[in-house]
Protein backbone atom coordinates (compact mmCIF):
# COMPACT_ATOMS: atom_id res chain seq x y z
CA UNK A 1 0.00 0.00 0.00
CA UNK A 2 1.47 3.81 -1.48
CA UNK A 3 1.63 6.30 1.56
CA UNK A 4 -1.59 8.33 0.35
CA UNK A 5 -3.40 5.19 0.52
CA UNK A 6 -2.08 4.14 4.15
CA UNK A 7 -2.03 7.46 5.48
CA UNK A 8 -5.73 7.86 4.32
CA UNK A 9 -6.66 5.03 6.17
CA UNK A 10 -5.18 5.71 8.98
CA UNK A 11 -7.09 9.34 8.97
CA UNK A 12 -10.76 7.53 8.42
CA UNK A 13 -10.38 5.22 11.31
CA UNK A 14 -9.67 7.85 13.40
CA UNK A 15 -12.07 9.91 12.45
CA UNK A 16 -14.44 7.34 12.72
CA UNK A 17 -13.12 6.74 16.17
CA UNK A 18 -14.12 10.41 17.85
CA UNK A 19 -17.49 9.73 15.74
CA UNK A 20 -18.20 6.51 17.71
CA UNK A 21 -16.63 8.01 21.19
CA UNK A 22 -18.28 11.15 20.73
CA UNK A 23 -21.57 9.80 19.92
CA UNK A 24 -21.47 7.01 22.80
CA UNK A 25 -20.05 9.94 25.40
CA UNK A 26 -21.77 13.02 25.06
CA UNK A 27 -25.15 14.28 25.95
CA UNK A 28 -25.62 17.12 23.09
CA UNK A 29 -27.12 15.07 20.27
CA UNK A 30 -26.13 17.68 17.32
CA UNK A 31 -25.64 15.55 14.22
CA UNK A 32 -21.86 14.01 13.78
CA UNK A 33 -20.73 14.25 9.98
CA UNK A 34 -18.00 12.71 8.66
CA UNK A 35 -16.44 14.12 5.58
CA UNK A 36 -13.92 12.27 3.50
CA UNK A 37 -12.75 14.24 0.47
CA UNK A 38 -10.44 11.44 -0.81
CA UNK A 39 -9.68 13.28 -4.06
CA UNK A 40 -8.47 16.83 -2.34
CA UNK A 41 -7.22 14.60 1.27
CA UNK A 42 -9.30 17.09 3.25
CA UNK A 43 -10.94 14.81 6.15
CA UNK A 44 -13.20 16.70 8.92
CA UNK A 45 -15.27 15.53 11.78
CA UNK A 46 -18.19 17.89 12.54
CA UNK A 47 -21.00 18.73 14.75
CA UNK A 48 -23.60 20.26 12.96
CA UNK A 49 -27.25 20.88 14.81
CA UNK A 50 -28.90 23.26 17.24
CA UNK A 51 -28.79 23.79 21.09
CA UNK A 52 -32.09 25.21 21.29
CA UNK A 53 -32.61 28.19 19.06
CA UNK A 54 -28.59 28.38 19.06
CA UNK A 55 -27.16 27.08 15.68
CA UNK A 56 -24.16 25.02 16.19
CA UNK A 57 -21.78 24.21 13.38
CA UNK A 58 -18.53 23.57 14.21
CA UNK A 59 -15.53 21.51 13.53
CA UNK A 60 -13.92 19.00 15.66
CA UNK A 61 -11.00 17.86 13.57
CA UNK A 62 -9.84 18.47 10.51
CA UNK A 63 -6.72 16.89 8.83
CA UNK A 64 -5.45 16.95 5.78
CA UNK A 65 -2.73 14.78 3.44
CA UNK A 66 -0.09 17.59 1.53
CA UNK A 67 2.88 16.49 0.13
CA UNK A 68 2.81 13.28 1.60
CA UNK A 69 2.73 14.42 5.29
CA UNK A 70 -0.16 14.45 7.50
CA UNK A 71 -1.68 17.80 8.20
CA UNK A 72 -3.72 18.13 11.46
CA UNK A 73 -5.09 21.53 10.67
CA UNK A 74 -7.47 21.63 13.34
CA UNK A 75 -8.22 19.23 16.27
CA UNK A 76 -10.41 20.37 18.86
CA UNK A 77 -10.35 16.69 20.17
CA UNK A 78 -8.74 16.85 24.18
CA UNK A 79 -6.05 14.77 24.30
CA UNK A 80 -4.88 16.02 20.59
CA UNK A 81 -5.56 13.38 17.65
CA UNK A 82 -1.67 13.29 16.83
CA UNK A 83 -1.09 10.32 19.52
CA UNK A 84 -3.90 8.48 17.23
CA UNK A 85 -2.10 9.05 14.39
CA UNK B 1 -29.09 13.45 -15.13
CA UNK B 2 -30.54 11.86 -11.69
CA UNK B 3 -31.53 14.96 -9.30
CA UNK B 4 -28.71 13.87 -7.06
CA UNK B 5 -26.16 14.04 -9.78
CA UNK B 6 -27.56 17.34 -10.89
CA UNK B 7 -27.29 19.00 -7.16
CA UNK B 8 -23.97 17.69 -6.54
CA UNK B 9 -22.83 19.48 -10.42
CA UNK B 10 -24.32 22.43 -9.36
CA UNK B 11 -22.88 22.36 -5.83
CA UNK B 12 -19.66 21.95 -7.21
CA UNK B 13 -19.64 24.47 -9.70
CA UNK B 14 -21.33 27.48 -6.95
CA UNK B 15 -18.53 26.28 -4.45
CA UNK B 16 -16.07 26.66 -7.23
CA UNK B 17 -17.39 29.94 -8.21
CA UNK B 18 -17.11 31.55 -4.84
CA UNK B 19 -13.63 30.30 -4.48
CA UNK B 20 -12.50 31.93 -7.87
CA UNK B 21 -14.46 35.29 -6.74
CA UNK B 22 -12.98 35.11 -3.18
CA UNK B 23 -9.03 34.95 -4.28
CA UNK B 24 -9.70 37.54 -6.91
CA UNK B 25 -11.04 40.16 -4.38
CA UNK B 26 -9.46 39.03 -1.32
CA UNK B 27 -6.50 40.66 -0.18
CA UNK B 28 -5.74 38.13 2.50
CA UNK B 29 -3.64 34.92 1.43
CA UNK B 30 -5.43 32.09 2.88
CA UNK B 31 -5.69 29.06 1.36
CA UNK B 32 -9.04 28.36 -0.16
CA UNK B 33 -10.00 24.74 0.33
CA UNK B 34 -12.84 22.72 -1.65
CA UNK B 35 -13.82 20.19 0.05
CA UNK B 36 -16.12 17.50 -1.94
CA UNK B 37 -16.95 14.92 -0.49
CA UNK B 38 -19.18 12.86 -3.22
CA UNK B 39 -19.94 9.88 -1.16
CA UNK B 40 -21.74 11.10 1.92
CA UNK B 41 -22.83 14.21 0.26
CA UNK B 42 -20.89 17.07 2.10
CA UNK B 43 -19.41 19.91 0.25
CA UNK B 44 -17.12 22.92 1.82
CA UNK B 45 -15.78 25.61 1.33
CA UNK B 46 -12.99 26.61 4.11
CA UNK B 47 -10.34 29.42 4.73
CA UNK B 48 -7.64 27.91 6.09
CA UNK B 49 -3.71 29.74 7.22
CA UNK B 50 -2.71 32.53 9.45
CA UNK B 51 -2.94 35.77 10.03
CA UNK B 52 0.14 37.19 11.55
CA UNK B 53 -0.19 35.28 14.60
CA UNK B 54 -3.71 33.99 14.49
CA UNK B 55 -4.56 31.06 13.10
CA UNK B 56 -7.53 31.44 10.51
CA UNK B 57 -9.79 28.42 9.97
CA UNK B 58 -13.05 28.98 8.91
CA UNK B 59 -15.91 27.68 6.85
CA UNK B 60 -16.87 30.24 4.88
CA UNK B 61 -19.66 27.61 2.83
CA UNK B 62 -21.32 24.38 3.61
CA UNK B 63 -24.12 22.52 1.79
CA UNK B 64 -25.03 18.75 1.71
CA UNK B 65 -27.30 16.58 -0.31
CA UNK B 66 -30.23 15.08 1.92
CA UNK B 67 -33.07 12.97 1.31
CA UNK B 68 -32.92 14.37 -2.04
CA UNK B 69 -32.99 17.84 -0.99
CA UNK B 70 -30.41 20.35 -0.75
CA UNK B 71 -29.69 21.55 3.09
CA UNK B 72 -27.31 25.28 3.20
CA UNK B 73 -25.95 24.28 6.72
CA UNK B 74 -23.45 27.65 6.57
CA UNK B 75 -23.56 30.29 4.13
CA UNK B 76 -21.16 33.14 5.18
CA UNK B 77 -21.16 34.23 1.59
CA UNK B 78 -22.22 38.14 1.14
CA UNK B 79 -25.66 37.78 -0.37
CA UNK B 80 -26.19 34.40 0.31
CA UNK B 81 -25.35 31.84 -1.88
CA UNK B 82 -29.49 30.39 -2.24
CA UNK B 83 -29.74 32.81 -5.62
CA UNK B 84 -26.50 30.10 -7.23
CA UNK B 85 -28.37 27.10 -6.42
Amino acid sequence: MDNLKKYESIIKNVIRKYAVYYKESNLEEYEKQLVFDSENHHYFLMDVGWNDMKRIHFCLLHIDIKNDKIWIQKDFTENGVATDL
